[in-house]
Order: structure tokens, then C-alpha cells, then sequence
């Protein structure tokens, strides 16, 4: 059998620890091709680029691996994977390790997570990464431990038919760790609070910040999980179809 | 009862004639509030501005209607609407109406359905309008004729808890539409072909184009009834989670 043929991607853009770690730990498991952002590129969600081209430059950045940076959104880079990069579809597409958490609702405004659904839809075995840790410089060796676990597991026996995995690891030494479990979403939500300021010329403007609020206290979710030490592994859709609301809407509409 | 409190938005800015062709529906059923981008924002999924402050401006474009212009995406369009504009949570979300499909995955990549989905995960009743016509000037007589149909539904009758509806409007005239049909989203895709070209100083660029490629002949779908001259209506949720999922892991990995 030859090599798998891996991609990676992410959304903190090509020169974040946290692809570093990636690649690393892709390596292991067969031929690695890095296309990135070349900027970060946090909360993109789903976004491609539409109204501008993009610019595509190989890099040097991780030895011996075959590299690109690309000015366009996490899903962009991608697209231009499969489309000018690749020779053949991958057997594998990882993104991140994401600086901070894409547990629960983040799944769906994170630009690490839409690659991976992006990759999914291509019809690409996809997981997606993300160590609850913001910093900079954090420590990514529970979350590289955790991926090639993870990797190892898909590798051996696949993903169902249009799923993927957001893969969300703890921040805990490795000792710490009580394991991995499969979860689904917490039903969470950011509340949003503005922050209204002042520009030198006296005008408006606001940033966005939130407050995280979890009223799912379920025990199978990946909040609970990871508040346990738990890394989760919460298998995702991009089927947005609620199909139990035909029903519903038949029964009831008088059209 | 009071009246209904409706918030607009879009993704194809508020100077669009799809906006307005909305807030005219909109303003039969209650009091209308509007915030859309001040720019054009498709293909924008669910992104939201961390990056840089936003702006937000009153607006006198529509006669009587409390509206504003924002410089962030649709979803920070809702999401400080929420926050800064309104004073209670809305009664119903409507969103578009759309210059172009948004069926099939293209919920996916939608502005405006994502707009929709965050007024969604706020509670909000919501539903985003799209027109399969990309004209500047397309007719939208058919969509108001369809938004009007379904916002008194919604209105009356709910919708499920956790769901919004994404409709689109085939471009058809009025004596020609066969209905109205509840569908699931067809598991269709986009195929990327990037056009590359030379900039005047000899560096390659890229625009992202595609074909919409739909293997799925199901005759449930919202491909096949704007095929066959229908206004689709898809029951969307935002729940990622692929539940049947949990067990197919569960059952096979070895940790």
C-alpha cells in the first residue's frame, strides 16, 4: 500500500505552533502537504473568497514538507488543495491544532472546523483539532498525543459516510488525562456583550466579545468531557437538513 | 398581543434590491427593524469580525424603518442587533432576500443563512429568503409573493425548537409556481475550478470558481422541487452533531 497522503491546514495561519505540532505528528503516518493561510484567520466560519483572487506561495517553513500559504479563508486553502496542490484526492485531512477551544457551538463559527467540513464534502476523511489553551505558546503535547491516537483510529477504520471529527483536547499534562470518549455538542451559546468605544475622533465603534454559557449539563457532551479531562471526539454533519421538521411542518402548515 | 417585531438583514448589503423587497413583506406583519453590512458579504458563511472593531450607522433607506448599516458580516449584523439595537429579543428573523441560490450546501457558505442561523441559536424564529436569479435587477415579485406565504405560517404556527427554514424561490412567474414544498437539502456539492492568471507583474493568481455538481435524483429534495418549479422550504438546524455517529465509534475504535 502506498503512504497516506495527508493534508494540513489550520486557521491560526501556516506559522502557529499549533500546525507545527500537526505536521509533526502527521509525519508519523504518511506523505504531508501544508496548504495554509498565510494570516490568521479565527472565526472565518465557512467563508470562501469570492469578490477578490488569491495568491498561492510555497514556503520553507516545516523541512522536507511540501508547503503552501495562501491569502484566502481556511475553507479557500482547501479548495486550492484539491484543485492546483494535489495530484490526488488525500486519504486524510487534519486542521489545526487550533489555539483555543472548537468545542460545543464553536464548531460553527471556527475556521479550523469549516476546513475540515470543507474537506469532508470533497469526499476526504477529515478531523479537525483544537487545544483549549489561547496562549501562544502553549503546550501541545497532550494535544499531539491525542492525534495520533485519533489519526491511528481513522487511518484503521474510517469515518461513517459525510461525517468528520472535531477533536477537542484539555488543557492538562498528560498524566492528568482520564482518557478520550466520544461525545456529542453541548446545546451552549455565547452571549454576546459589545464593547462600545470611542475612536480619537470621537466616534463610535465596538468589539465583539461574549461570555460562553452552557446550559446542557448532559454527561455525554464534549464540555462535560473536557471540564473531566477528557479530550472529546464529537463526530460531525454537514447535512444541515433537520429532517424530523418535514414532518412537522407538514402537520401543521396550511399553505 | 403586540406587534410583531421583525428583524431584517441580508448579506448582500442594505443597499440590495433583495432587502427591500423583504422589508416590504416584513412591515405587513409588525414593526420592522433593520441591520444589514454596509457592503456586500456573500460567500461569508458564518464568519465574525475578532479582529478589528465594527461600525454601526443609522440609515434612512427605508421610509419609516429603524435601520442601520454595519461594517462587520451578517452574522455581527445580528449579533450586535441583539446586543446594541434592540431592546427585547425580536419575534421572528428574516433574512435576504438573496440574489442567488442558497439551496442544497450552498446553506453552507450563505451569508444570509448563516445570518439566520445566528438568530437562530439566539432563539429567535428565523428564516432566510433566497431567489435563484444573481441579477442585479432580477423580479422579485414571486419572492415576496412566497415570504409573505410562509412568514404568516411561521408566525402562526412556530417552528421546532433548535431549526430555522432556509426558502428558496425558483425564477419562474407567478401563474407559473406549482407551490410551495417542504424538502430535505439535496447532498449536492460545488467542484472547484480556480481560473489562474498573471498579474501585470507576471505573478500567478487565483479566482475560485465551480460547477455545482448534484448526484442526488431524490425527489424530496429542494434541487429537484426548484427544478420542477417550486419554492422549497428546508428545516435547517445548527446542532453539528452526527449522532448516529457516536456508536459507529464506540462500536469500532480500539483506544
Amino acid at each position: 500500500m502506498n503512504k497516506p497522503l495527508i493534508l494540513v491546514t489550520n486557521d491560526d495561519g501556516i506559522t502557529a505552533s499549533g500546525i507545527k505540532s500537526l505536521v509533526s505528528v502527521a509525519r508519523k503516518f504518511g506523505e504531508v502537504v501544508v496548504v495554509a493561510p498565510d494570516s490568521p484567520q479565527s472565526g472565518m466560519g465557512h467563508a470562501i473568497t469570492l469578490t477578490k483572487p488569491l495568491r498561492l506561495h510555497p514556503s520553507d517553513i516545516f523541512e522536507g514538507i511540501r508547503s503552501y500559504e495562501c491569502s484566502g479563508t481556511p475553507v479557500d486553502c482547501v479548495k486550492i488543495a484539491v484543485d492546483k496542490v494535489l495530484d490526488r484526492k488525500p486519504d486524510l485531512c487534519i486542521s489545526g491544532i487550533n489555539h483555543g477551544s472548537n468545542s460545543s457551538i464553536n464548531v460553527i463559527y471556527s475556521g479550523t472546523m469549516s476546513a475540515a467540513v470543507e474537506a469532508a464534502l470533497e469526499g476526504i476523511p477529515s478531523i479537525g483539532f483544537s487545544l483549549c489553551d489561547f496562549a501562544h505558546d502553549a503546550d501541545f503535547s497532550v494535544a499531539r498525543y491525542a492525534a495520533e491516537k485519533v489519526i491511528t483510529q481513522v487511518l484503521k477504520y474510517g469515518l461513517e459516510d459525510n461525517t468528520l471529527l472535531n477533536v477537542n483536547v484539555p488543557k492538562v499534562k498528560l498524566e492528568e488525562l482520564e482518557g478520550i470518549k466520544i461525545c456529542r455538542q453541548a446545546m451552549a451559546k455565547w452571549e454576546e456583550e459589545f464593547d462600545a468605544r470611542k475612536d480619537p475622533y470621537g466616534r463610535e465603534y465596538f468589539w465583539l466579545t461574549g461570555k460562553f454559557v452552557n446550559n446542557d449539563k448532559g454527561e455525554d457532551t464534549d464540555e462535560w468531557a473536557l471540564a473531566h479531562k477528557y479530550v472529546s471526539v464529537v463526530p460531525v454533519q454537514y447535512d444541515l437538513t433537520a429532517h424530523q421538521g418535514i414532518a412537522f411542518i407538514n402537520q401543521n402548515w396550511d399553505l
